[in-house]
């Protein structure tokens, strides 16, 4: 068949349309991209494993592929085992762990609703900042950014308060604090009200036991424990969540991580919602893999490990830990900035300097602490000697520079 | 420093936190993920570019990386160049195309707000599902799935309901209709409206000028035009809009998608919002600076010449096109099933057989019609010599075999 010139062509859409003339002032000649080589041992995002960036760069296929629609099944499999969960309703949204977070409020808090928050650090305020959007009835309690909530406390205040939602975090990235939870999924069901728990910064890395604990509603994100990009918002719903879900007498007011849509594509019905992140459930469909092949067990226990050496080893050398042993965090250890020197100063000069990245800290803590990560991929005691190595060198050097540059 | 052995640690955390032992019931044992090979002809996501999926695949840098804050700024750069808008607030929403669809409408709309929508397809009414879900008083107009409105149709309704925002699609990607834009943005300037457009089918592929046509909130996808896997939602918002949002009585109810919060990170003050997600914008910077590189003009009118020869070629063998030639989209073709094909069975079996995706009809053009896509990189003359053989050489048989079976 004969082709038309293009030229032709484009003067026949532009007599149509009136085209006006294109506009090159936003085109910019940019580089192809080059990315620079990065530790990443701050608050996350943390490397990703090898075979995870390998899934991530696969040609896409569609989202209503049956492979994908396979892929799909194996994905909330893994997540349910990463979860220890028997939730149906256990699906990667489709966004940041921010948007997994706002899932659990979004689908569950009806207005006037009464959400506890319980608050020890920056991502309690948020759970507050977002059951607010969604019209609830906030209630807070608060501790230390470096503390965690007794069951007493807890307690006095489902009492007080008579929640409908309990939310709070087991680990705070912002603080290092893993919140004990013996006996707190308990006491919700005692008062009649839902357990809202964030595991961002503990799925894979921190034993976690969502049954068990009688959690009703969780999220987490790709990026942390499970060595998989930014990206994807791992979240669950049991059965007593997707009752109240049920019960609701006006739609979700969020479309886009409304459960029960989303439950029509997840679910048996493979009903189109929206056009899914393939490649990125590709990513993550391997770490989720790679993780239950290494087993829980051992995930735990290897992060348990070398927090310890990480922890001994910048105690050794008079570096004080924000937080009690009992309550600290294998996969983020906040650490006390000595007297005198410039954290963000030396925080810049690892990344500058050595290609590593490690996290100031925020809101209260911010200026006071270092955030040392040690997640996924890359909790290795080869990443505990480096950083270990680069604080004995570089932080002296980076005293006697700040000394006498004042 | 002596290392523990790690089960002596896992017993020690066990005894402090006790934990039940792990349930091994979804932990299951899947293999390496090996994705097939697809030719992506359907209505998204098309193929990716390899220098798109080559830079998807890179390892990942922390979200407040200077690096990756230059990164940030070429994007909504070229952003404004793919879109044609000056606009500040130019940026990919972290989420997919729906994602983006809903920030346009939660930012701006306010409890009670009339909001107009102009329906000729199945996305029209996934606006319509929005907006209601943000309290708006949503008010609707609608043509038959494969026409476009006339600018008499918008006034008389402008007129009769004087909306805050008339929503409605440039390109309805479950039609196959490009809307004519002429004079659209001066109505709604008349009747002091916003106006809202879905671009998710256009973007990169069809003529698009956000500030000459007036548009004040667009959204748009990473798979379609741009050649980038799914997973991000550009979005822009013009000063018309900026206004409304900054005159809102109350927070955006939609904490993840909330444009005064994500202008912090993406303007120039770099305030921590979300982790972003970083590989998908090094996909997305480089999906970009292909079309950049190419240049606008050029990939419109390879759009429009490839199409030009499907079509050609489709009628040519007596098969029909369901919408007038002046209306088409050079991104979508839609294709009416002829009498007597079952028209899934078919797509399959292209699927199975040769491993190409076309779509089939969603909404009321289910069974209907089949949607063929040529967008991004996925527009070639090969790619249309492909479908076009495959339909001379398939379709027959199949029908044959549709009356065998019969």
């Amino acid at each position: 068949m004969p082709r038309l010139p293009s030229n032709e062509l484009f003067r026949a859409l532009a007599k149509t349309q009136s085209l006006p003339p294109v506009d090159k002032n936003h085109k910019k000649a940019f580089g192809p991209l080059s990315t620079p080589e990065r530790l990443l041992l701050g608050p996350g995002p943390s490397n990703a494993h090898p075979l995870v960036l390998k899934a991530l760069g696969q040609p896409p296929v569609g989202h209503l592929d049956p492979f994908y629609v396979d892929l799909m099944s194996e994905v909330q499999e893994l997540l349910r085992y990463a979860w220890q969960t028997d939730n149906r309703l256990t699906l990667p949204m489709s966004g940041t762990g921010s948007a997994a977070m706002e899932a659990t409020l979004a689908n569950t808090v009806e207005p006037g609703d009464k959400v506890l928050v319980a608050i020890k650090g920056y991502f309690g305020n948020r759970l507050a900042d977002m059951a607010s959007r969604y019209r609830a009835d906030v209630k807070v309690i608060e501790k230390n950014w470096g503390e965690a909530f007794t069951l007493d406390e807890l307690e006095d205040a489902l009492k007080k308060y008579k929640p409908s939602i309990l939310a709070m975090v087991h680990a705070e990235t912002s603080t290092g604090v893993c919140q004990p939870m013996d006996g707190i999924g308990d006491l919700c069901r005692k008062y009649d009200c839902l357990l809202l728990l964030d595991t961002v910064t503990s799925l894979g890395g921190v034993p976690l036991f969502i049954d068990e604990w009688k959690v009703d509603l969780a999220y987490s994100c790709s990026q942390k424990g499970l060595s998989c990009p930014p990206g994807l918002g791992p979240f669950t719903m049991g059965p007593r969540a997707e009752e109240k879900l049920s019960r609701r007498v006006e739609k979700v007011p969020n479309w886009y991580l409304d459960v029960s849509l989303l439950n029509k594509y997840w679910g048996s019905d493979r009903v189109y919602h929206h056009t899914a992140p393939v490649n990125m459930n590709f990513g993550m469909r391997e770490a989720l893999r790679i993780l239950a092949e290494e087993g829980l067990e051992k995930a735990w226990e290897r992060h348990s490990s070398n927090a310890q050496q990480l922890w001994k080893g910048l105690e050794l050398m008079g570096i004080d830990l924000h937080v009690a042993e009992e309550l600290r965090l294998p996969t983020l250890t906040t650490v006390r900035i000595p007297e005198g020197v410039d954290g963000k100063a030396f925080s810049l000069h690892l990344l500058n300097e050595f290609g590593i990245e490690i996290g100031v800290g925020l809101g209260s803590l911010a200026g006071k602490v270092w955030r040392i990560g040690l997640m996924g991929h890359n909790s290795t005691p080869e990443n505990v000697d480096r950083v270990l190595s680069l604080f004995a060198s570089e932080l002296p050097r980076f005293r006697e520079k700040t000394v006498c540059a004042a």
